[in-house]
């Protein structure tokens, strides 16, 4: 309800699905707030609109900072670090939720609560399917909600609990949830890592030095500090970690794992390993597998950068056709550009990209990109590809048709905006304008990431392909929102 | 003199020399400071520093913004741009001179100054070799100066010529002028572009429409706009563009032309074109030559990002080893980020770069670099490389060795930084701890642009390899500051 | 707990009491958030450090705009004023409270609260001598503060109230904190007033055109935004104001009433009206009595700029020794200096005050002061005196030696830095090192007013002046904070 | 032409003739740049637009901050202070000039400049009458101008003298220059101060301890720093300030002196001294005078708040009729405020105004105020002493009809929007709807200042009263934007 300035995010990359958040935690190591600030640098590609770390120490208590903005723009200047003393801290980026204009500071997090036993900051990775529900409930209680994010109701179901100890509130709070969300709470003690029973979102487990624990949704945020990799948090595990070591439980009822398959296609730094594997190379492997799946004679394969980079490779690689940097991406992209006059077509597309048209003329071209959306991206790139003088243009998506909105935490547009909700390959083709389009299938995905192909029961979350929703968007469902497929 | 905020640049990106400007400039379309935002972003690699627009229109007359900080953040405001109005525009961006710890808006160009006819507008790409002595020259006869620009005696000496118009007042200026330029000057009705006897730094000639005309450092920034290539200024050219159409003279005596070898290494874009070839291939030339000098056997071939990624693909297709992405580059680099503790090693390396650890470990890898400058960089980088367990490192650079420093508008450190000054290439490979280290050869070099070889009045400025001068540094040289080769 | 820039207000004022707040709400007028801006415009010296306002209108709903600083910094750009649409608005203005560093957007009024029947804005003047006990009561029923305000638990108590309409809710919640208050609250449709059963802060309503209703602290904020003064809100009244018209009604059991008699001395604005009369007619009258009961012979009467002035013309009326400007007042005085040198005493003062000294020199003076709280500025102000060559130095105090804290929402120093509470007249007379020292007497104050004297059981809370607490401040007495007089 | 953000002062004040600038300079006291920050502080009164500090120190050599905004906001923090090192610096304070929309930093004094021999900072207060005709001889001989300040002139002058010390340059510089100017200049080890052979500005020299001086336009500078008063510069004097003492000289051909009369009126604030009086009594006397002259049977003496207060008391101690505060100021006036409505008239006055309604119902008033400009203020006084219910009102204005505009560093309006140029006493007091308007007289107003009357050739320079310009404006002239009087 504060009329607080807006921050608009990234306006020419709406062509993509997003990850709405990245967060990390440290415990046992001085001035915590400087590795949680690192980790989170590393961990910006999943959140760009903002960003805020909690820390605690006996004096002056538990400090925070959110800002709008990048986390090296705030969290690098001596003044601010030093507003964030202490020996355990946590922290969070984010985007803002699909529809929302703009964005108040009260909704970044992590989230803050004083309790009768003490202090507890959370920041949460993921979406609640019923918080709607809750929020209507708690607010007939009496609570009173100061911001627009779901994540306020954990806080909220805390504050109610009759539990004795912040770990046990939690508990009794996430066991009301619906939905998706790894979670790391901080208490002046205790640093908590918690996974929702399906696991659908990541959480990792690192060490530092002797005493030293640190939470983080990826390896990559690890890495950046020098932290030892330990192990992923369990579907359904909560850990706490405390200067003495950790401690393990499993408070939710048993679910079969469903890990989001798109962490793999695009969400994940490639750098990262999930599930021991480098992301990097299952994103070649789905090149290798589209250059089996969806083979085309050509001159040369050339990636949409950055995202399309690893599976041109392998697409090259399993192919023997020349891997070639035919668009170049400008580095210094930002916020918007007044587009000089309408005469000019693709303003957008080439404030980011360019084409290097003395390598592109005359050549039959492989772009592969790592998913459509929208599809607009995908035309102005033909056009410039075109423009440049190509021969030819072919099509390879590293996935599958995006079909469906995320509910677990994905910024997506509704079905009637996914073209692939609209059309078939064919038609997708024809109203892209390129000579051929191919799409990775499922089984080819789930290959690449190590498996046999989809199980009957998938092993991953698949949601956005396939529709098969493993827990139910009730709130959405309620407002008539989406309409699921009569079999999920 | 004015004490203003201090910006500072990049701090991790230190180990690389840096083209401290790009320039650009546009007549005869509606709105021409879009159009020169939009080209001043696509140069933005040239100068990351600060950013300046004129433009002129009869109401209000000349008007001028001048910022730090990239061109899409200050550029992008409408309400900026709402204050530039008119049919022409020029532009500048640059990065500090070497030495200067931050700077001040004085020092941000186009500078403007009022004649007795009428006002103009310069931005400059290069540096002058005299420019002290001018100034002390300038300043007993009574000229004020205003900024530390080398750029402000042109300003001063066409103040003083007694010529009737501006072209040629700026011609008797230039004709005083030792030193590299590339400069766009700017009238109530013209447009002027000019390059020194040499061409060392390179400008562009573009065509918008009917009547617009468009001067560029390079291509790429013609491409953001749709502007037809139309050809290179050439070696001691002027060349004034009015909607009527452009007329061309050549004020200098001629010399051999001396284009900056560096561009085709690492200043310009890889989709830029010069001399009609595409940027991108002469780099990748670059690593297919590098892979005849230097071959090694390995398992991978990694670019060290993002510039050594095309001469990696050419080493990659001509030995055959796989090209893959070892090494990660974070895309929200910034500023200066406060180090945790010291314990923390090759932290600021660790914020830019992440080595893809489970690709790695095992293997003997070859890293492809553009350049070595101080070689603290490569240095850090071999040691991730270590860390993940690789187990062999092999760098292979697509430059010769850089010993020299330039004086023609390229920030270089002091000789005793330049690791290739003080140490032989076996010296290098035993202080970077590798296991081979190779660069290409001047002659190498020369053949991937094209040539058949470095001929005995070389093509090219290759000063910065191989300490030939092709104009004396007069005022270094007076104050002690460079010793030339005894043959130079 | 967020760390925000921090705002220092006025560090060179620290030697007054403060009233901490002033509040204005609209209902019945286009675009009534602008009258609040005025309103508070005119109300800002009843807390200067920051300032906040709410409107609503169906469409965005309610809108909230907070900001340190003052109102004509804030509340005056257009583009703000757009953020605050619709036909009622209510606003606040305050300094921090005693004892806290800096402050946070957080705990600037007017707080806001989503009720299940809808929104709620609440601005408050005044301190609940409750509230740690009733927020420690919440917490452990499940109520999360956000802000270190004490007004929070008034919109807690609402949150948890059994009642059906907002005023009811209003009414459970205000019936349970102790203390002084004047309470103005707003929902979609109506605009509400309340005070404390004893009336000790002020509210005033005001009506503007047909439809149209204001309540302000003050009546000058009612002149500013032309609005016809109506009456004061009675002590322990409830007003409603609808478009439709007015509905009071008196909640609470009836106490004698306990105006603050400060009110009169120095916190209102001389231009205001208390209990229809004028405060500068009151002040002026205090001079008067002052005369009567503490005469002395001298050259000039010289008021201590600026509120010592309405007292200081009193006094030269009185008495018929000239009244002379021998002080002079800095108009732009702010946030603090640094002083250049030790040796330079008395910097502070001199940045907001500077004798005339051709006017003093050799003159004996009486200066008229309001108060004396600590004493600082009053020494200080005596050695500019003496400096600039006065004869002699007579302080006149318009207020009687302030000995207690105020519990009832004014920041008053702890007991032990109240000069008056440590010394008699005669020792603060020496301290001061003055040629004398009066106070007005409580009776004669009294007089002033238009009462007879003081009555056994007083007319007004005079607690600085007294000790006699009309309302137990039982937080501060339980943190052992406060010692109460034993008759008290 | 630099489009930076424009700053706006203060629009409600319009209608009062305005002092462009106050000048501060200091020698001999470690950090003098913070001696500078609190005498420019105390001169804010003469220039509220920008502010700018020079200091110098061997090491870094000059320093200059120049700001937009309050001396306080500006020239406290102490990371801004550090930036002004050194023992020696000068400082200025500035209105923008007439006309001119916003304001460019480049205008900002001190303005400097690097000579052969060295820096030289420049600070002027005053206009020059043939600028224009300097700068346009300068241009053609290769000047190149930065600002639009007239006193870029002598900077310029001084670059083109042959004369071997800046000094020496400084009187070649001004011998050129025609106006009104009290100068203060600075060299790495001299403090320079000058004023115009009619001494028109004011200029004071006072001592801090054995070895510092300090420059300033009026002595309430001296006593915030608490330096000793030591004299006035002479009209036609230069002082020159080193820390071994001062030397004076006499460059220029000897004028009669013609110090500006309003700044008796109203340009110097009430605590400085000019000639040995205070300017507090003068412009009571001033009262007296016009008690004598303009008698008039009533209830209440008001000043017009705060520049007619002085005046006030004179008149009410000469007549006496009780002096009383009538009208009430609010002192956190500011920019602009947006009005509500139409309806409510007069919302500019009644933001910095309010009228003791109480006080003034039902009395004849005498309304004192310092000068009458254009009318307008005075005009929507006398609305809300009706509106109030005063039965009768009077105004007495303590200074001659304003006639004709300053050309000599003051902001007046153009001939036809003076009031007095337009009308008569009569017609002025029809105008305004007034029950009597009565102005001293010229005799009164030279009286008060000590002199018997007003000379045949006046003591003073009282141009905007007379029309007697002493220094022809001939740059206006030659525009014809002023007709002089035929004798003139």
């Amino acid at each position: 309800m504060d009329r607080e300035p807006t921050f608009l995010s990234h306006p020419f990359d709406d062509d993509k699905l997003r990850e709405e958040c990245g967060i990390f935690g440290a415990i046992g190591m001085p001035d915590a707030a400087n590795f949680v600030a690192l980790g989170l640098h590393a961990l910006q590609h999943r959140g760009q609109e903002a960003g805020g770390i909690v820390s605690y120490q006996p004096e002056p208590g538990f400090s925070s900072v959110r800002r709008f903005g990048y986390v090296r723009d705030n969290f690098t200047n001596p003044s601010v670090m030093a507003q964030l003393p202490g020996k355990i801290a946590c922290g969070h980026v984010r985007y803002s939720t699909s529809g929302s204009k703009g964005a108040a500071i009260r909704d970044v997090q992590p989230l803050f609560a004083e309790f009768a036993m003490g202090g507890c900051a959370i920041a949460h990775n993921g979406n609640l399917t019923n918080a709607d529900a809750l929020k209507e409930s708690l607010i007939e209680r009496g609570s009173i909600f100061q911001s627009s994010s779901d994540t306020e109701c954990i806080i909220h179901l805390m504050a109610r609990s009759m539990a004795r100890s912040i770990p046990e509130r939690m508990k009794d709070a996430l066991r009301l949830v619906e939905g998706a969300f790894s979670v790391i709470a901080m208490t002046r003690t205790k640093l908590i890592g918690v996974r929702d029973p399906r696991g659908v979102r990541p959480l990792m487990l690192g060490k530092v030095g002797e005493k030293g624990w640190v939470l983080a949704s990826e390896t990559c945020a690890l890495d950046i500090i020098g932290a030892e990799y330990v192990r992923e948090i369990e579907p359904g595990e909560m850990v706490i970690c405390t200067e003495g070591g950790i401690e393990s439980s499993h408070p939710f009822d048993k679910a079969k794992p469903k890990f989001c398959v798109f962490e793999h296609v695009y969400f994940s730094r490639p750098d990262s390993m999930i599930g021991g594997r480098s992301v990097y190379e299952t994103r070649r492997q789905i090149g290798v597998e589209l250059a089996r799946e969806a083979p085309v004679d050509a001159d040369l394969v050339c990636p949409v950068p950055d995202s399309g980079t690893p599976a041109a490779i392998g697409y090259s690689q399993e192919s023997g056709i020349p891997y070639a940097m035919g668009i170049i991406r400008n580095q210094y992209m930002g916020r918007t550009f007044i587009e000089p006059t309408t005469e000019i077509r693709n303003m957008g597309v080439r404030l980011k990209l360019n084409v290097n048209r003395a390598l592109i003329r005359g050549k039959r071209v492989i772009l592969v990109d790592d998913s459509v959306v929208r599809g607009t991206t995908s035309r102005k790139i033909k056009e410039m590809i075109l423009d440049a003088g190509a021969a030819e243009v072919h099509f390879r998506i590293a996935s599958p048709p995006t079909q469906w909105p995320c509910f677990y935490g994905v910024d997506t547009p509704d079905r009637e905006n996914l073209l692939a909700a609209t059309m078939t390959e064919d038609q997708m083709c024809a109203h892209l304008g390129v000579d051929s389009l191919k799409f990775i299938s499922l089984d080819g995905l789930y290959r690449a990431t190590g498996e046999k192909g989809r199980a009957k029961e998938p092993q991953y979350c698949d949601a956005c392909f396939s529709g098969d929703y493993p827990v139910k968007p009730s709130d959405m469902v309620a407002k008539g929102r989406i309409k699921l497929r009569e079999n999920a």
